[in-house]
Order: C-alpha cells, then sequence, then structure tokens
C-alpha cells in the first residue's frame, strides 16, 4: 500500500485510544510485565510512545520542511522512558500521550502537505537519505507495531496457563 | 503467570474496546488488507472472534462444568467467518462482538467459579484433556493473540511506503 496521508493519519488518531482501551486499569500484573531482562513491559512501551511523540517525528518532519543545510536527524533514545516514566503511572502516561499526539496531529494538518513536500528529503544518522513520507510513515507503521508488541507481551503471560493449547496459538511462540 | 479468573476477565471485557478503538470508522483499504493469499484481513478476524464467542469459549465451559459422560468438544470451525459475515460490514460485526461478549461474561460471572472448578477437564478433539482453567486462559490469549495480529497485518501494508525504516520496524518481517 502507498502512504496516503489521510490513511495515516486514521491510524494516528486512533492510537491513543486503542491503548487506553487496552491497558486503563488493568491490574499491574498485566501492564509491568515484559518477556524477560531486558524486554518492555506495556508501561515502558507507553513511555517510549510517549518520548517518540515529543522529540522524534514532528521535530524530524520539520527538520525536513525546513530543507535548511543541517537535514540530519539527532538520534532517536530507545531507552529515555525508563529516565522520564520513573515514578509515573500508566494512566499519566496515555493521558499525556493522547494530549500530545492530539497537538502533533494538529500541526501536521496545518502544514496542508502537498505530493511535492511528502517527496522532501532528511538524512537519518544511521539509515541514510528518508523523504517526509517515509517518516509519516514509519509513525504509522511504529505506533502499530508496539500495539501489536503490547498484546504479544500480555498473551505470553499465559505461555504456561494456556496448558496444550499452546501449540496452537501463534503469539505464544513466533 | 498463572490463570487469575479476575485478571483474565479484565482483559476480556477490554477486548470489544480494543477493537473498536482500532477499526471503528477506519477506511477499508485498511480493514480489509490482508498479508497474501490464505491470510486474514481485520475484518475477517473479527468475524472469527464473533463466531468463537458464539459456538466455542462458553460452550466448551459449560460442556466441562457439566461433568457429563460426553466431555470432547465439538471442532471449531476456523473458516466459519468466510461464510458468516459474508455481506456485513465490520461496524456491525463490531457491535454483535461486544453483544456477544457482554452477554458471555455475565454468563460466566454467574458461575462463580472456583479453584475446583478451574481444574475440572475436558477433551478437546485433537489436544486432548484440557482443564477449565486452561479453556479461560486460552480464550484471553486468544484475544490478544488476534490484537497483535490485527495490528502486525495493518503495519506491513506499508512495509515498502516506510523505505529503509523497514530494517528498524520488527513487526515487518519477524
Amino acid at each position: 500500500m502507498d502512504f496516503d496521508l489521510a490513511h495515516g493519519i486514521a491510524v494516528l488518531e486512533r492510537t491513543p485510544h486503542t491503548l487506553r482501551a487496552m491497558l486503563a486499569g488493568l491490574p499491574p500484573a498485566w501492564t509491568d510485565a515484559d518477556e524477560g531482562p531486558g524486554t518492555w513491559s506495556p508501561w515502558a512501551i507507553v513511555g517510549h510512545l510517549l518520548h517518540g511523540e515529543r522529540t522524534d517525528w514532528i521535530v524530524r518532519a520539520e527538520l525536513i520542511l525546513a530543507q535548511g543545510a543541517e537535514r540530519r536527524f539527532t538520534p532517536f533514545d530507545r531507552e529515555a522512558q525508563f529516565r522520564e516514566s520513573r515514578g509515573r503511572s500508566l494512566g499519566e502516561l496515555l493521558d499525556e500521550f493522547a494530549a500530545v499526539r492530539a497537538e502533533n496531529l494538529k500541526t501536521v494538518s496545518t502544514w496542508r502537505l502537498t505530493g511535492a513536500q511528502l517527496a522532501l528529503m532528511g538524512e537519518h544518522p544511521d539509515l541514510g537519505p528518508v523523504t517526509l513520507g517515509q517518516l509519516l510513515a514509519t509513525w504509522v507503521a511504529h505506533d502499530l507495531g508496539h500495539v501489536a508488541q503490547i498484546s504479544r507481551v500480555m498473551a505470553r503471560q499465559y505461555r504456561d496457563a494456556v496448558g496444550p493449547w499452546r501449540a496452537y496459538l501463534p503469539v505464544m511462540d513466533r
């Protein structure tokens, strides 16, 4: 599927509602569970999404749109949430994510992006030249990937509890 | 994590809201998309969840609880949704799923299940002896697996659109 701005935004605006529907009010036994050392719980994943919302997508899009001399993105800190979310409840993180996401989508709508702008380029510190369209498509896919991850992390808590059904549940082992 | 009835129900009661938040009102470009021949779209997955809700979980739980002479489950039809959902909109399926799920959880609450009942056994046509607790844990994990699948199927529509970021998005290829 080609990237389509309206379709992409339809997903981006749903993500805060999806995360709230999945996680708000759930016992910590679910929201603090992970897949073992070095893996992320739903709480950590929401913190990661919030950090990206504050520092990554819009900042990079603005850098591309400006087409200034410096088009190289600042590297994204994949561990920032463990510092920034410390002591914060999942409910707080969900509310803040919803607020910042709404602001960011308002910003995008004020840009009234054209096809020509979606083809403008920036430079990813590791991946090299990327377009604004690819950045926005990645924003969407990144949301979806982490929603899938939250659901998988939770499902795997019942890896043993499901007994022999484990063989029929691809989410457990694949 | 051991199966805990209250924790399991906390997930089961959220799933209809999660599916609505993710999918209600999305363009068919998202909800009818799949991962290729023989794979399922979000529309097909919601139909599958609805079919399970009508024919599988509660029916099997009742068979176990009755502890009659016949404790062998009827095999589940994994393709039923392509017959039963034909011509039905995703919105209809989401509404019906929410209604049947709510009924089913009401039924479960009237059972006031004890630990001894959760250890009662039935017989899966392929997997052999299984407990009521394993069945209920599987109901939860099955929901979560399909929420993860919907999100993955959608993410993969942007496999090409994300350009070089594909290498950083495990959801695309793993």
